[in-house]
């Protein structure tokens, strides 16, 4: 088994576009990746590449834009992990001796015609009877409130937190530059009690792609390497049961697998990009990824442990979903193109400072307690 | 790296029900699978699931249905190759030596509220401006005629043998149980010249599914597992060079790639499951696969080199596309149980007699110049 490194990384502007054409965005992320990493494109030997809702052949029509045709190209769906399953599935094609080198992408085009809403599955009885992700997010954040006491005050810290530092993000849209005051959170519009208009991700479009190389090549292209030294997806439900508990088994099981893999601790994490649709989501996902004991998420942001000089992980310096919105496919890749500028130093504003190890956590689908999702862990360092 | 077997397969009824739940055709063909392997599905560590149009986290939704969650779960998209994706995805897992148990599954139901049509991409403007499939495989045809003097006779003869067949297999409803004969072909009603109703596929719904097991475990279920000896998906211009020239070029190029790397030419395969969607595609993948010279498909056919027991390959010999239909995911999943089954001598009325290497082939997408699509080959052999 080889060593995998990110050797490059890049992303689209991540906001509003209706007018943009997802390809066109794809095409973007592919040649800053492309470019930065110095590998000539004509090496790149397999691509897989995360969406969920771009049509048939998805990958194959953005690396034509960028002139790459040829390679096993893997179009992979995992709800909103279907970019980490791309990460995934290009570092097992390298992990495992296939190839020396790979592009992960991830795309999502949520604007346009529909006013940005995701597509409602007929046969989910849950979300066409009005159980979607707001809502089913907002019971979990009632069950948490009281069964440990956390406060709609600590829910909106999040996003208090997260906006401030998608301010300082230049991969951002200027309209997305809004920094927000607590009581704006509390007060904005109710979409879903006690999450109001500004707990929740704004709608966005974008794209972000990554190369990975084997331990064999990585050197030749860069000195600054960033190692993924664990990649875990796995399967099952995003609550344990169904709505009676609300922690994320999960995001608990994939990030207890990722740190078995690793050998690293929740303790060693320096920076954490994790899956912050709602607020409520960054405070249950401090829990699972054992940042502070189930009950104490809501403490953790407010004794600002999660904060870029904060005395625990720093969690989303780019502003996460809360910040940057969630363009489906893209936002796993983009958690990864985020941790390696933060290991390199790279990150511009929202640098955390001598970052050496980083987490990213993303979960998809599995909603009800009848479905299933995904979930993906990956944990860098350099 | 491991050899990698199949050991169980199973399959739905093709054909059309459009009363039916995609994910329960799945669980059919799913349980089959691991009821006739003998495998403890607690044990299978890996899934691929193949579908290009229905909706996120498709094989989640169905493992559940089969009572299997946690393993990683990758839904995999190729159009028409998502199923071959699919098989090559797990087979990868274990040739490397990841895993030793997998399964590999696809499904689509493509009748219901709108009568079956694929949806039209609408940035797709080939398609948008009619260019669609049957319009596509009828300019093949036509240059086909052109350059090599192929007749509309010959081009029927692929639809009368496949249809034939496709009576002989219990795998398709009832309803497609209709041999045809030449005229009757030749005069349906035109669809696209010179493709007639009945030398398209019909409107199909089905779902299939493969158990794939490394070399340190094969044997512990079955005393006849069948080797994958090549697994090859790239991709590519399905046309040369557009309208211009007629060959498949990512047809050629995978399988020139699948026969290098299994040392197997294509004068060692015995039956062949092959992407013939319209008649003149299983022609010019004769060619396209090396079982007769460029230009020679149509005399392959009138000399009945193609049939069970012909004196060339037996192709299409489960009835192919054009007899059970196309649900897209499934097929190319159906493609390798149908070879796993005639490996083992257990295809029923439709065996091919003493067949010891099979080759199953699906091209998905590309139809226009400008875009890419996928091709799968895979080659088994006991």
């Amino acid at each position: 088994m080889s060593k995998v490194f990110v050797i490059g990384a890049g992303m689209s502007t991540f906001g509003p576009f209706p007018d943009s054409i997802v390809h066109e965005l794809c095409h973007q992320a592919t040649w800053e990746a492309i470019t930065s990493s110095g590998v000539d494109a004509r090496k790149l030997q397999v691509c897989y590449a995360g969406h969920a809702y771009q049509g048939p052949c998805f990958g194959q029509k953005t690396l034509v834009k960028s002139g790459l045709t040829g390679m096993p190209v893997f179009n992979v769906e995992n709800a909103c992990a279907s970019g980490a399953s791309a990460v995934m599935g290009v570092y097992i094609m390298i992990k495992t001796g296939l190839y020396d080198l790979g592009i992960a992408l991830g795309g999502e085009k949520l604007t346009g015609a529909d006013g940005g809403f995701l597509p409602i599955v007929m046969d989910d009885l849950d979300s066409t009877n009005g159980r979607v992700m707001p809502a089913a997010f907002a019971m979990i954040a009632k069950r948490h409130m009281e069964k440990y006491g956390t406060t709609t005050e600590q829910l909106a810290k999040v996003a208090v937190k997260n906006k401030k530092y998608a301010c300082l993000n230049t991969r951002i849209a200027e309209k997305y530059h809004k920094p927000v005051t607590l009581e704006e959170v509390l007060q904005a519009p109710m979409i879903a009690d006690p999450l109001t208009r500004l707990s929740c991700c704004p709608v966005s479009d974008g794209a972000a792609a990554v190369i990975l190389a084997s331990e064999k090549v990585a050197r030749q292209y860069t000195s600054k390497p960033v190692e993924i030294v664990a990649s875990v997806l796995n399967s099952g439900l995003r609550t344990k049961y169904g709505l009676i508990e609300y922690r994320s088994e999960m995001s608990a099981r994939a990030a207890k697998e990722a740190y078995e893999m690793s050998g690293i601790g929740p303790e060693d994490i320096n920076v954490c990009e994790l899956h912050d649709p709602f607020t409520i989501a960054e405070i249950v996902h401090y829990e699972d990824l054992g940042f502070c004991e189930p009950g104490e998420g809501g403490l953790y942001i407010d004794e600002g442990k999660s904060e870029i000089n904060g005395k625990g992980v720093a969690v989303s310096p780019s502003g996460g979903l809360l910040g940057r919105g969630h363009p489906l496919g893209a936002t796993g890749v983009a958690q990864i193109a985020e941790i390696f500028w933060q290991l390199r130093g790279e990150a511009g504003a929202h640098q955390v400072v001598n970052a050496k190890v980083g987490l990213a956590h993303v979960v998809g689908g599995g909603v009800t307690s009848i479905e299933s999702g995904a979930c993906g862990v990956h944990i860098l360092k350099v």
